[in-house]
């Protein structure tokens, strides 16, 4: 039976009012709903057990290449259509893309509950003042690429499911799962105790990543550019660099975590 | 002699008539002035003789924590200080950081010519159709902190120099040297018969990236996300990718970029 799709010529409609000034809702940090945006990204929304999606909002013009994307959403979860003019006065600016979804958060668990299910050789990404959309996005799609089982973060990192995140993760901020902890200190405290090591990266690590071998059970911690990590925590871990030329003062770090990463995906035991 | 700050407090002061409505401007495309922003991109500036300023712009409030700068800054190029409502009208938009400078472009040279004078050992970074400004500035930021001597772009690739690309950058677009030739295949070419070695990176590369032994005269040939680099290109080069997790698509072009420059500067012969 071919989707009913649902067409919408009032941008006051409260049908859609979840999609309304989409920009001001960003500021408005985290509710419950989140906004989806993409072909990508809704593909993994709906391919995905970790959060259901309240509607969908497509701009006419990119129903008819959506049919695959169409077929995967949920029979409950109502598929409305917009004309152009209608669907930039609902966003409150230009919406050329045009291919939306309100997704609902569950209840986050903890960092402990989430450490608890991890399998016994683990990848984990440790967040700490991670404030910026663009870096969150881009860290979540590196830990993705190379198979981590889970990002943690402190209270000082910013939402990953703020809607420039997920569009700059390609929708891997809804595939890794995460969760907060109230400082880095208590990541840290939390990943030990289960077994983790943790290697904390700093441009003054004691070793180059590439002479890492890796433990079963190895979490990155990761600062954010200028203050990094808290020197507690650096003093009492064990800390690695990426070695680059000596006049450079760093990497970005998203672009550390890449090769990170990848030295810790590649350097399996 | 301390520096004579000068005084703005008309917005539409023909002096700094070159910061007016800089978000328009950036639109314009590659003119012969450009905008820096920030300290450290200002510091990047007055340390190259690649480029001259023309003038500089702080915001009243940022003039106390200046000082070294503003030392640096040649006699011949006036430094203006504005207050924030001033500053703010002379954007365009809240200006926070206020800490600006126009910069000029020398006349561009050709890729032959900037190859011709590289160094028997170089590493260079070719780009092909790198239209978005975010990845512009990241590649470059990735190439000065692994020592690369060159930039190489094509036509379908974007202005390094744009305000953006600049700052994402840290400066490195300013430091880096780099070319526009008119096609991937001209430059390929130009590398080719100057002894480089060029390594394309795509996902479906022949070598990990790991397994390449680096030669004293390498190339890394990098696409747009999404097209990648034409098929003519990647049949005829040797092919390279970055190992990751099978179900996941690929990296974003610029973290690719850190891990591929990463690797061959380690990879030194």
């Amino acid at each position: 039976m071919p989707r009913e799709l649902i067409r919408i010529d009032d941008p006051g409609d409260p049908r859609i009012a979840a999609y309304r000034d989409i920009r001001e809702r960003d500021l408005v940090g985290r509710e419950r709903r989140f906004v989806a945006e993409g072909k990508v990204v809704l593909n993994v929304l709906f391919s995905t057990a970790r959060f259901a999606a309240e509607s969908v909002l497509l701009r006419e013009n990119r129903v008819a290449g959506m049919g695959e994307l169409i077929d995967r959403v949920p029979q409950d979860v109502p598929v409305y259509v917009a004309g152009g003019a209608v669907m930039d006065a609902i966003a409150g600016f230009p919406m050329h893309r045009g291919v939306l979804a309100i997704g609902m958060r569950r209840e986050e668990e903890g960092a402990e509950a989430l450490i608890a299910r991890l399998p016994e050789r683990a990848l984990v990404v440790a967040l700490s003042g991670i404030a910026n959309h663009d870096n969150m996005g881009a860290i979540f799609r590196n830990a993705a690429a190379f198979g981590a089982d889970a990002v943690l973060m402190d209270a000082g990192c910013c939402d990953p499911l703020y809607r420039k995140a997920i569009r700059v993760s390609v929708g891997a901020a809804l595939k890794v799962p995460f969760a907060r902890g109230d400082s880095a200190e208590a990541l840290v405290e939390a990943l030990s105790e289960s077994g983790f090591e943790i290697l904390a990266l700093s441009p003054q690590g004691a070793r180059e990543i590439d002479a890492v071998t890796r433990a079963p059970r190895t979490a990155l911690l990761l600062g954010a550019e200028g203050p990094g990590l808290p020197a507690t925590l650096l003093d009492r871990l064990p800390s690695v660099r990426i070695g680059m030329l000596e006049d450079f003062d760093s990497l970005n770090v998203a672009a550390a975590s890449a090769i990170a990463l990848h030295r810790l995906w590649r350097g399996e035991v």
